[in-house]
């Protein structure tokens, strides 16, 4: 496996498979590899042909008092866990390689990115958007993996990958969760162990939810408000129904619909999410 | 020579290009060709093996009260000129499929896109830059070749490219003018013959100033002010004298710098721009 750390490097490297008729995977990360980023990688080893893995804490997609000087960065562990899932190249270029001189050009993807992470991160999905079309301009033609988990976000780049016709086929792929169901997420190791068991709630509220059938919004939103209100160390942030496609908050429940969850777990801010409708 | 009008279709034809190993050019306009677009498409001819001729008027970078409607198109006229400059490919798309559920996905590019032109026109470089992103994801690895008549579009242009790592050599051509100075535009044909005469005010301010050998910012940009005003048909909106890369106002002029001008001739608006010290 192959680590590099300059863009011309991974293009080039991207660019000669394709010349060789190799398909190309990407699966752009954070780091701090779990096993759902594993399952991204194993997902993309298996259908292409060449898989990228990239590590990248992000400046532009956290807001000011949040964790980007403590985000947890790990690279040698990074690289073998991406080794171990299937990955050929891991790009893990430092901060002044993707944004030498600042950061003028941004990418917005209006109302979609102002609803709710975004209305609690301003400005975290267009970091988001940006250093995904950036990823895509460097990759070229791929099939890029996103997790389900941040279901907002790969709606978001669903929508870039689109709107900006890059040669991309963005593949969503299921959370994986931990066996007490919270769903993976590189936070979790910021809870401490009362945290962490306090943290399922935001499952538990999403899994009662979906089994209730209950159709009508405000109902499904109480149901988990009440659960996350009966752990003390958690704080609800939002307990939303809306549209799977546009995320635009229901009023009765029908066609493709998505609860959403978000909630403080002591001073670590948790997501998680699930189609309606569906117990997993 | 090929006309195209979907997307798929040209990314298809500039990748089986490159994939034989010829170098791709690409010529985004928005179709009323004239001499200016002409040279670029003869210089990216020369240089490149493939040059794909873009005619899209894009509606993203018109405001509301400007001349998106009455905006020229006659594309069997843009077709014939492409052809005859030497291009191999003219992708011509309607606006639905450029833009087939609105526009969610919007490129911005900071102070650079607020200045000026973008003073005057507010959202027009957030409409280039947009358009300019999704025609460089759709083209892949070429050189793009753009005028330096309209001198800040070709320094957003090249501030998306660097920023969004798109694989793109942007190349920058040299205003082709008429015998009398003045800049090929497609807006040149909204002026009546007495507007026509008084539109070359703005290079006589312009060459005038570059000649003067005047380094006082407020100076130069008083002798520009008081060329145009001696034509009565002429509004001045801008007379400036820039840094050359960030656009920023000079005090005294030194390092690169750059004279430009905006003013109504009638109801058309019109602009040039010079380097500073060069007579043309």
């Amino acid at each position: 496996m192959r680590v590099l750390d300059r863009i011309e490097q991974v293009r080039k490297e991207l660019e000669a498979a394709r010349q060789q008729g190799r398909e190309v995977g990407l699966v752009p990360t954070m780091g701090a590899l779990h096993g759902g980023h594993a399952a991204l990688i194993e997902r993309s080893a298996r259908h292409c042909d060449v898989t990228a893995v990239t590590v990248f804490v992000n400046p532009l997609q956290f807001g000011p008092a949040e964790d980007f000087a403590r985000y947890p960065r790990d690279l040698a562990a990074d690289v073998a866990a991406a080794e171990a899932a299937g990955a050929d190249v891991v790009f893990a270029p430092p901060v002044e390689e993707m944004y030498p001189s600042g950061v003028a050009t941004r990418v917005e993807v209006g109302r979609l990115g102002e609803v709710m992470e975004g209305a609690a991160r301003p400005g975290h999905f267009s970091g988001v958007a940006t250093v995904v079309a950036k990823l895509f301009a460097i990759a070229g033609p791929c099939r890029a993996y996103f997790g389900e988990k941040d279901y907002q976000q790969l709606l978001v780049v669903r929508r870039v990958a689109a709107d900006l016709s890059f040669p991309v086929v963005v593949v969503g792929c299921p959370t994986v969760r931990e066996a007490d169901g919270l769903a993976m997420s590189s936070r979790n190791r910021y809870l401490s162990p009362g945290e962490r068991l306090a943290a399922t709630v935001l499952w538990r509220a999403l899994a009662a939810a979906a089994a209730s059938g209950e159709g009508d919004g405000d109902a499904l939103r109480e149901l988990m408000a009440r659960f996350v209100s009966s752990e003390p160390d958690v704080a609800l942030d939002y307990a939303e129904v809306a549209d799977a496609a546009t995320l635009e908050p229901l009023g009765t429940v029908e066609g493709e619909a998505r609860l959403l969850i978000a909630a403080r777990v002591g001073a670590t801010r948790l997501i998680d999410n699930l189609p309606l409708g569906v117990a997993a």
